[in-house]
């Protein structure tokens, strides 16, 4: 640490009552809140980050998918410098908690303002972010405004994009008033950091308040599709059986036992359907998904095949026919390992107690991975819940996320900090 | 053969032009043809068997429930005697063959016609019965009218059920004029014989012409519910799983495994649904269905004792709690051992190749059976197929399951015939 650096403090009550604040707009009659992306609850979220952007005197940018950037300006900056940003997301699921994504923003706010009260300029500017559509309730897919930014997905095609309710996301964006005109990807991270609630178990079973997330599962999503014969349950014999219901649960124990064995892939079977799904007729027809992920592309790879292999072993075994069809195929994402380091080197600092993890559900940091070193940081979310009223995370873990994240950007920041 | 009595001939050809006569009635224009119970295609079809009974000088009487009896009426029986009494059903399932039911009480009829044409009287009266609403497709419970006339439900519970589409059952047997004022069970049998297509596919795959039914299956039928915990496909570790779609899949395996060593059990999950149903979610809940069945009473009760300690292995093994309600409880049906002797005395007589068998489906017989020694004859269906536009029997099977059931009364009631 450097000792000439000046004081840079977290206003922990602010950033309580901006949640809370932020968190009231959408409330949903049947509990949490409702900001899905670029409806009008939405819209009042922005306008009410836009409104704290500019209290903290950052400059405000708003690009051509919505993506809302706040920038607090360093004095070594003429405009061409690569900003620090710290980033995540303000639209929510249907009856949401109040801390998925909009805690990383508002704790990017929280940095600028340490850095303000401080009388500080930092090192290299500071960009704090909030990304459009990343949970993808209304518009697919998720992960939109950071996907498009790190181009991977043309503008023009996310604008034409239909949501689940008939509207045309580039319409919607114009009625909001937030269709910038920033170009896309104008403003390039120099580093990326993302605090999120972890929205699994891991660190509130283990106790532990800060996960270094170094980085984020594969994930692998197949339909599958199984054609046997609906025939009566009391007349047809067992050997005369194709039992398509039989053979969606033969894949779903077999999954169980590939997750089994292999200690770090997960597999799910979220979705089952049979046909005719009548009590006295045999299943004729079976659709179900799967969902399988791992850290290691090898070892993703390694489940799919393996699975491909099982499918056809059932087929055979029951006489019905299997076929698979991908969805959606990610290969996992590896975070910066000096970022993570970074992290891990400012918790030793601060005391807190902290692990290295695999985040395993997606977040805008994959996406801007691509174009800049990136980490996230995890603070603790009570029994996993999130996407749901229940969500929670104690006031002392979003302080000490924030207090962590304000501590890797000052060692980052302060070595040339003008006072 | 008794060489005293009169010649008793199938009339083939006119069995085989009215069966193509009724199922021409209520065509679908779907397939198939649909003649659900009360409606104006079953009245229809009533019309119509009821001016084919006049046409042999049957004695034809309606009962409350809207049974249609047609009884040829000895020379011996002064009004009292019981009759001989062959039955079954002319009302179908949506897209039906035109076999299920109607082949049973045209086949009576070719009896009936069989002692006209000799003009000869029987030793015993017969009555041809058409059982109201044995399929159950419009409303609920199946095989009502027998179940009524053998005392099985109150009358006034019959009719007063409301169907599928919202019509009391009691309204519409007025409305199709079919509402009789022949009290219940007036019309005790001696005997009761049932011709059937299997709707199963073991004559046809054994090449064997007639079965010689001795017993209906036992049925238990169970709704279960599983409570598990939905939670993110992603971050969920296995250990934190508490997963009712594999619940759901261990129950289906656990019974394949029991239908595989018991050899006589069957069992079946039709339904399964799980929520919330979404490709990324662990199912928090499941409900599915079980159909169990097996013609032993004990070893009936044997799988329901066998899964229930099956389900509460598997609530423990994976966290969640399984819950199991009795919807249907049908104890098996012993037929009349002199009858199904009978009948298969009859078919050596004939020369047909014929085995004893079970009955894995429903039938009027069953009901019969509480009041009457009963019986039922099956010839082949093809692959097994029924309630499907798919149904299909030979014309050589359909006149020989025929004249095995003349053969069988021939026997049962000549000793006396007047000439």
């Amino acid at each position: 640490m450097n000792p000439h650096s000046p004081r840079l403090r977290l206003d922990g009550a602010t950033l309580l009552a901006q949640l809370r604040q932020l968190g009231d707009l959408g409330r949903d009659p049947a509990g949490g809140r409702t900001r899905l992306a670029l409806s009008d609850a939405d819209k009042a979220g922005r306008d009410l980050l836009v409104s704290w952007m500019r209290d903290l005197d950052l400059e405000v940018r708003i690009d051509q998918i919505g993506n809302i950037f706040g920038t607090l300006r360093a004095a070594s900056d003429d405009g061409g410098q690569r900003p620090l940003m710290i980033g995540s997301h303000i639209d929510t699921v249907v009856r949401a908690g109040a801390f998925d994504g909009c805690y990383g923003v508002l704790a990017g706010l929280a940095v600028a303002r340490a850095f303000r009260a401080a009388g500080a300029s930092p090192a290299r500017s500071i960009t704090v972010a909030a990304w459009t559509n990343e949970e993808g309730a209304r518009y697919q897919p998720d992960m939109m405004g950071s996907l498009v930014h790190a181009g991977g997905l043309p503008l023009a095609d996310a604008l034409a994009v239909t949501g689940d309710d008939g509207t045309r996301l580039g319409a919607e964006l114009e009625r909001i008033g937030y269709a910038g005109d920033l170009a896309i990807g104008a403003i390039v991270p120099h580093e990326y950091l993302e605090l999120h609630i972890e929205q699994g178990p891991v660190l509130d079973d283990e106790g532990i308040a800060i996960g270094a997330v170094e980085r984020l599962q594969g994930i692998s999503w197949q339909q599958i599709a199984i054609e046997g014969a609906a025939n009566h349950a009391g007349t047809t014999p067992l050997g005369r059986r194709a039992d398509a219901g039989w053979a969606a649960a033969a894949i779903i124990m077999a999954l169980r036992e590939l997750a089994s064995g292999s200690g770090t892939t997960l597999a799910t079977v979220g979705s089952l359907r049979l046909e005719p799904d009548v009590i006295n007729i045999i299943p004729g027809s079976a659709a179900l998904t799967v969902d399988l992920r791992d850290p290691d592309d090898g070892r993703l790879a390694d489940a799919e095949r393996w699975l491909a292999a099982k499918l056809a072993d059932i087929a055979s075994q029951e006489g019905v026919a299997i076929s698979a069809e991908p969805l959606v195929r990610l290969a996992p994402v590896a975070f910066s390992a000096e970022l993570v380091a970074a992290i891990e080197e400012a918790a030793g600092a601060l005391g807190v107690s902290h692990r290295r993890m695999v985040s395993g559900a997606g977040h805008d940091a994959q996406m801007i991975a691509r174009i800049a070193p990136a980490a996230m940081i995890f603070v603790p979310s009570r029994a996993g819940v999130s996407h749901s009223p229940a969500e929670h995370t104690d006031d002392a873990h979003l302080l000490s996320g924030a207090a962590l994240l304000l501590e890797v950007v000052r060692r980052r920041l302060t070595e040339e900090i003008q006072p």
